[in-house]
């Protein structure tokens, strides 16, 4: 795994060498002058293949919950015109990578999306007529960020999200659908693939805007950027800046309590309403708290909590904000997030409110924590059940052949390239994790196929011969 | 669907409009300055969702394919360093997307990866010790080529490619394993999918090689790129150009009259033979193409023809090379493609030789001419079976306990968000193509669900009710 933690500083174009030879036809690559030491870009994790095996199964366990939950999959192009993607704010503006190519044939400044949102209400707008309302769609695909790498940051990740956008009004009690989803979700993915639980701490900008408010704050959202940043600095730093842009230390005080209500929702009404600060907003925000929780299934409330410090730093959430943390990885951050926003599409013209709520499960953070401390893996290192061995080199045609009938019954094969001694056959097979290794019938043997774990061998009929029921895909352990 | 060809020229920034709002937590996006008319991108596709679920069904055809073959699956990142792409020719590095930041931190020059073989190339000597050799992967995502659009040449695209690296010796049979591998592919996918069957040309670079060698041509692979451009410039043109890099005439037309020969294997041999040229490398390579033609089976050997006018034109294949059609289509080129390379490694520094073959299937330039055509497209426009309908604002609770029921059951449902009339809820169910809608308990009625095709409606009950077997999943017509 190449994790941002392990990953050493690139010094690919410290040493060269000429790596050219003397093929007939020289094949470019061969003759091109490239590092003699490639190592891992930081920030860009690639698996193994046993661990992608554990990821396309995470993704497909993802896709299929949303797609039961009546999204629909979208896949949005990679690319933006930076313009759009500036609509992200400051910060996503610095991470943005560009892109430039030598023909360059068009003035339209293009660069990589930074999330799935942005790309999503472009989308909307883009396509709107041809798409039926509300539009619930999902995408499962690759953001880049071109932050300082970190720990769990990653410049090029996975994503996966999903979102109702209305074409009129979107009843607040909707917004329970996404809380729902990201525990099913879950719920799944730790039954099915070994992932810890998850708990779901949900708040409301209209409680924080509208408590700040009854507070006499002019300006609640300069008030949340900085208690967002209660996790990474502190109460006595926010509480610092908090009285830097004015605000008097019984404000500063009120805004920190706030943020230390949590429970469930009945819980944090009455020790709000304690504290004696009324407000228009903040009486609508507890509403709506109050409607979302009593959506939810009773499992689903099991798992959730009403917690007044989540903020969700991003701009555009209006109303119900939500973060999931893996239970006995709280360090590891929010692994799944997002909530309620009422105006995206208008930065993209929309002409009448386009309402929506989304969630998504940041899927690379996660399995990057779980592959790092070997939580999950795949039962093998390879599709294949089955190994066909090489008598000689002859046989190739025929065990081709046999290749290809196990393969027509569903069974997965990996045919061997070379006719190498038997033994060395089967270690090849056992490196992969392989289960079984046939060996093709010959003049004087009939077929016989050998589970190498347990040594034994029986003989084989390929038009009927099955690997036991577990072995036939591979697993997630 | 926005393919090249319908695509205008994008023109974002000529118009542009405030749409800034007074919303009370002022979302950033709609504070933002941005375009009025967004338009499509030339050569980034997009597909609707019902046309994203035929994409994720081939996707899946194909993987599955390549899983039963005894590939297993990879991903490598979107980005490699410029200095591995310009391994791919002069041509590939005029195309190449480079990335830059704000906030630059690194000194390596990092580009989007133009094909996948670069980058499996590059991970194979990165992770070389933690694989196991016969090293079988396929990868199937996104790669990115800043060439002018043209119809059916897209700069951001699927692709499909499986490959098979050895840490020693590859036989010339096991390059049977990627015809086979297409065939079963494109066989699956016309089954499956409708698509339009494929027909496979194979030939080999040593063919060619040898035949120029033996006309005592010094340097084969400056007439292999000229003859590689025989459909795009005609045989006037490319003889012209021949005898424009030295070639006497009658050598130019003996190059020309090669790749006339087609058929099965041993009529080209016949005919390449009674041409009277005879080279070492020219009998090799017609010896490694019968080999793989005598390992084919008959069902693929009926779609295959040997054609020595196939040249493929990328530098780094050095025998067996083979580029697919799809009948019927052949207009569209080629649709897949692959051949043997023996050198590819050598550039990232592999000690020892490590041929591989590999194959490729160009997912995107099929999917734009078959949903263009209108040949393909799903059953409907959601995974959602079932619409559940609000009887009134207030039921929401109930409703939404009611669709977790049925999703608990594997049924794909889409909840109402607003109790409109139930007409309403109706039509928007039908623009979907959902087939049925729920219609909930009331204090005086029982659940109830339409059929909204045949307006068939039924008492039900949310423990027990199926949709048709047909319905339950989105089929492919």
């Amino acid at each position: 795994v190449t994790t941002d933690a392990k990953a050493t500083d690139p010094k690919v174009n410290e040493a060269r060498v000429n790596a050219g030879n003397a093929a007939e036809t020289k094949p470019a690559g061969a003759a091109k002058t490239l590092p003699q030491k490639i190592v891992p870009l930081s920030g860009f994790p690639e698996w193994l293949p046993e661990e992608r095996m554990v990821e396309l199964r995470v993704l497909r366990i993802i896709s299929e919950t949303f797609e039961i939950h009546g999204f629909a999959p979208l896949e949005t192009r990679s690319v933006e015109p930076v313009d759009y993607l500036r609509g992200g704010g400051e910060d996503a503006q610095k991470e943005v990578y560009f892109l430039t190519r030598g023909a360059q044939d068009s003035k339209i400044e293009l660069g990589l999306h930074f999330d799935l949102t942005v790309p999503l209400a472009r989308y909307v707008i883009e396509n709107g007529a041809r798409l039926a309302f509300p539009f619930r769609r999902y995408q499962v695909q690759k953001s880049w960020r071109g932050e300082r790498p970190q720990h769990g940051r990653f410049r090029e990740f996975y994503q996966a999200d999903a979102d109702i956008i209305a074409d009129g009004t979107l009843p607040i009690a909707v917004d329970t659908e996404m809380p729902a989803l990201l525990h099913a979700c879950m719920r799944r993915l730790a039954a099915e693939a070994h992932f810890p639980t998850m708990t779901l701490r949900v708040n409301n900008r209209k409680v924080m805007d509208g408590f700040y408010l009854g507070l006499g704050i002019e300006n609640p959202s300069s008030v949340l950027r900085i208690v967002d940043k209660l996790d990474k600095i502190g109460a006595g730093k926010v509480r610092e800046l908090l009285v830097g842009i004015g605000l008097g230390e019984t404000q500063a005080d009120a805004c920190l309590a706030l943020g230390q209500i949590a429970g469930d929702f009945h819980s944090v009404q009455t020790a709000v309403l304690a504290m004696g600060v009324t407000h228009d907003v903040l009486r609508q925000g507890l509403e709506e708290l109050s409607l979302v929780w009593s959506c939810l299934s009773n499992e689903d409330r099991s798992r959730t909590k009403i917690d007044l410090r989540i903020a969700r730093g991003l701009d555009y959430y209006t109303g119900t904000i939500f973060e999931g943390t893996l239970d006995g990885h709280e360090v590891l951050g929010a692994v799944c997030s997002g909530g309620r926003y009422d105006h995206l599409t208008a930065a993209f013209g929309a002409k009448k409110p386009m309402p929506g709520v989304g969630a998504s499960i940041g899927v690379s953070r996660i399995l990057a924590r779980l592959f790092e401390l070997k939580a999950v893996r795949a039962s093998r290192k390879s599709p294949a059940a089955v190994l066909v061995a090489l008598h000689d080199d002859l046989s190739y045609p025929a065990a081709m052949s046999l290749a290809t009938t196990l393969r027509s019954r569903g069974i997965a094969v990996e045919l061997a390239t070379t006719a190498e001694k038997y033994g060395k056959q089967i270690a090849r097979a056992d490196a992969k994790g392989i289960p079984y290794v046939w060996f093709p019938e010959t003049m004087t043997e009939p077929h016989r196929v050998k589970d190498i774990r347990s040594g034994n061998q029986v003989d084989a009929d390929p038009q009927t011969w099955k690997p036991a029921e577990e072995d036939v895909t591979v697993r997630i352990l």
